[in-house]
């Protein structure tokens, strides 16, 4: 006896290519994918509790955008007006913009407004069917207001259909209490981890390594301290300059480099050799005009897998649209469709080391899984601007029902 | 007596930049704005019959999309695939690619079935609070099937909540059975106008003015024959090269020229003086990894209205969200959330001469209006792949209700 079964559908279960299984099945049980495969090979005498008609469907892994900071307060939209009417950086510094007045709001809130403001972002990812979501700290920078930014992206997961993985990304910026003193900042993180993960709120833990940011000697000591707590690095790296971030984080068997729009061919190198992903995030080059794109025809030879977020941000990429990131990775780097689908799938779940769990369709995984009213999967990255999504399972549970006159 | 009267608003009435009415409200009587302005002079004693409390949000006119090709069947999204895995246009075009499977694909379907296509698309734009609505044909290239994809854009303006405005195209492409003959083919385009200008369905004549497409000779023989019928023109003009395509319709008092990334400075001195508006279509321009943007500090500069609209086509911009047009005219050419907004409203009226009916909140105009969950109007711009829309009133009928624990 199934819990749930999905009859009438095309399966893109992401194993080997897309791994397309047409006029399919799948079925759930207790949370788990429990058979899945050609209508015709459907198992006779098995029952579900709830049969659904999938109605020539398409049913991909729920989707996994693997790197965000979508909880933080206020927003910059002001000062994207001002830069516009020909404000320069120098001007909205002056009037307390940029990252430090995301610090600012985001400190000032309480852990109900912080996730109060943060209920639009994740509505509008949920609704493109996502069911796992990475959520970093980073805009608190205090042992208390990280702590309240992480408790939300727990609570998040408790309360919304989705898995949230947190991140705790302490060595963001230099806060100005500690301004001209960015070694004693770091030292201030590396303390501030071990409570943060005694509370059960860090899943892994990443640095912004940029000239603008922190050195790879200070980013290697977060990343000692997290080593020694059992904690998997991740790291902002190569998206302004090259300072062989990936490669630290690499050493470090981390899980991912994101950014990489400056990354060398020893970068490369060291990734391939240590199986870290590469996190890429069009959004913040769309937004910042870059014109430098990480170098994908490296990493596709060889053979790092490649995961694609939305990195949303207020700053620099505030972006709530995964399928949009699919298609910007398309359109912008030539990724292909597949490369796309697999990025917010099988290889995103590798970003967040839970390729046991989830990023595929395989008997026993988690059964998160998402239906597309689409002629084929590469659909999903050929429009712009559009939601296909027609019902979400996460961890077993329907949530948005099927209509069949949409469909 | 009035039928609608919304309270608790911020109101961009778009008079005069954003025209902004903090704490207002607006009313509605027989589909028409009967009254706007702050609350607190709301007249005493009128009544309405059905009172809507807007809970702070921002209320602006209703989006307007003014140039789409969204009636057509099939999609691209094979070649988008093929291309990206190494085909050629060439080996695309062999194997029956490009603009002619689309008109292969639209001759062959039924006027229903060119709907039920066109629905997903429509539901998309209309989500995001677009009330009217531009639809060209232009992949029929008969007269029988031009007839039936404006036939269908006439029946979206009955069926669906939104105006529609119909553009003859039929000089998009030479179709295949007028090969190597295209003044013949402009012989039966001017001719199929009449009839189809008879059954009422075109409001306005465009045609593709391109080395790919017709010559300015042929375009001129187009115009002609619209403006002996008492038809306004309309250009896809200086996008690929600069053939005077703008001032060719500014000279015929057309209603705007469209796309204009090769517009010259004459080009932009005839349209100042015609009132021809420009049309920007980004999303063609992204989806083209186009380099060359349109002159828009040169048409700011004369005075020139800009509006803003999706192209949406399945060859060249498979688009279907105008807020995502508002932000890529901000980010990739700088214009301000200002002008990306009163370029999908007051601007976009004039480019379908209706400014004496929609376009801006004033009295006596439609009661065409959208309402947002946000903080700011340039919020609309800065999103990427967002919609705060919570509610859209068109000819005064509300059509998503407010829910105020959304807001
Ligand atoms: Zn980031
Ligand atoms: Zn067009």
């Amino acid at each position: 006896m199934w819990d749930l079964l999905f009859t009438n559908v095309h399966l893109a279960t992401m194993v080997d290519g897309y791994g397309e299984v047409r006029d399919g099945a799948i079925a759930v049980k207790d949370g788990q994918i429990a058979w899945l495969g050609r209508m015709d090979q459907l198992p006779a005498g098995v029952q579900a509790a709830s049969v659904q008609d999938g109605a020539g469907c398409w049913l991909t892994p729920g989707l996994i955008d693997c790197h965000t900071h979508i909880v933080h307060a206020g927003n910059r939209s002001d000062e994207f007006e001002a830069r516009l009417n020909g404000a320069t950086y120098e001007d909205i510094a002056r009037a307390g913009g940029g990252i430090m007045s995301t610090v600012r709001a985001t400190r000032a809130a309480s852990e109900d407004e912080l996730l109060q403001a943060s209920l639009p972002r994740l509505r509008s990812l949920l609704a493109e069917g996502v069911t796992t979501l990475e959520i970093k700290s980073g805009y608190g920078l205090t042992q208390a207001s990280e702590a309240a930014m992480l408790r939300v992206a727990r609570r998040i997961g408790r309360e919304l259909p989705v898995d949230v993985v947190t991140t705790f990304l302490g060595a963001h910026a230099v806060p100005p209490e500690f301004a001209g003193r960015a070694d004693d900042y770091v030292d201030a993180v590396c303390a501030m981890m071990a409570p943060l993960a005694g509370e059960g709120l860090i899943d892994a833990v990443d640095a912004f390594c940029e000239r603008i940011g922190f050195t790879p000697a200070q980013t290697e000591r977060v990343f000692a301290a997290a080593k020694a707590l059992g904690l998997p690095g991740k790291l902002h790296a190569e998206q302004l300059s090259d300072l062989a971030g990936a490669a630290l984080v690499a050493r470090y068997q981390g899980l991912s480099a994101d950014h990489l729009e400056h990354l060398s061919a020893s970068g490369i190198a060291a990734m391939a050799a240590a199986g870290t992903v590469a996190v890429l995030l069009p959004g913040a080059y769309y937004f910042l005009r870059d014109t430098n794109p990480p170098p994908v025809a490296g990493l596709r030879a060889a053979g790092v897998a490649m995961a694609v977020a939305t990195d949303c941000n207020p700053g620099t990429s505030p972006m709530t649209s995964l399928l949009l990131a699919m298609n910007m990775v398309c359109t912008l780097w030539r990724l292909t469709p597949l490369e796309a689908l697999a990025g917010c799938t099988r290889h995103a779940a590798r970003a967040l080391g839970r390729s046991d769990r989830i990023g595929t369709l395989e008997v026993g995984k988690q059964a998160d899984f998402a239906l597309w009213r689409i002629a084929r999967p590469a659909d999903l990255s050929y429009a712009i601007g559009h939601n296909p999504c027609c019902g979400v399972v996460q961890r077993g549970v329907l949530r948005v029902v099927l209509c069949s006159e949409q469909i």
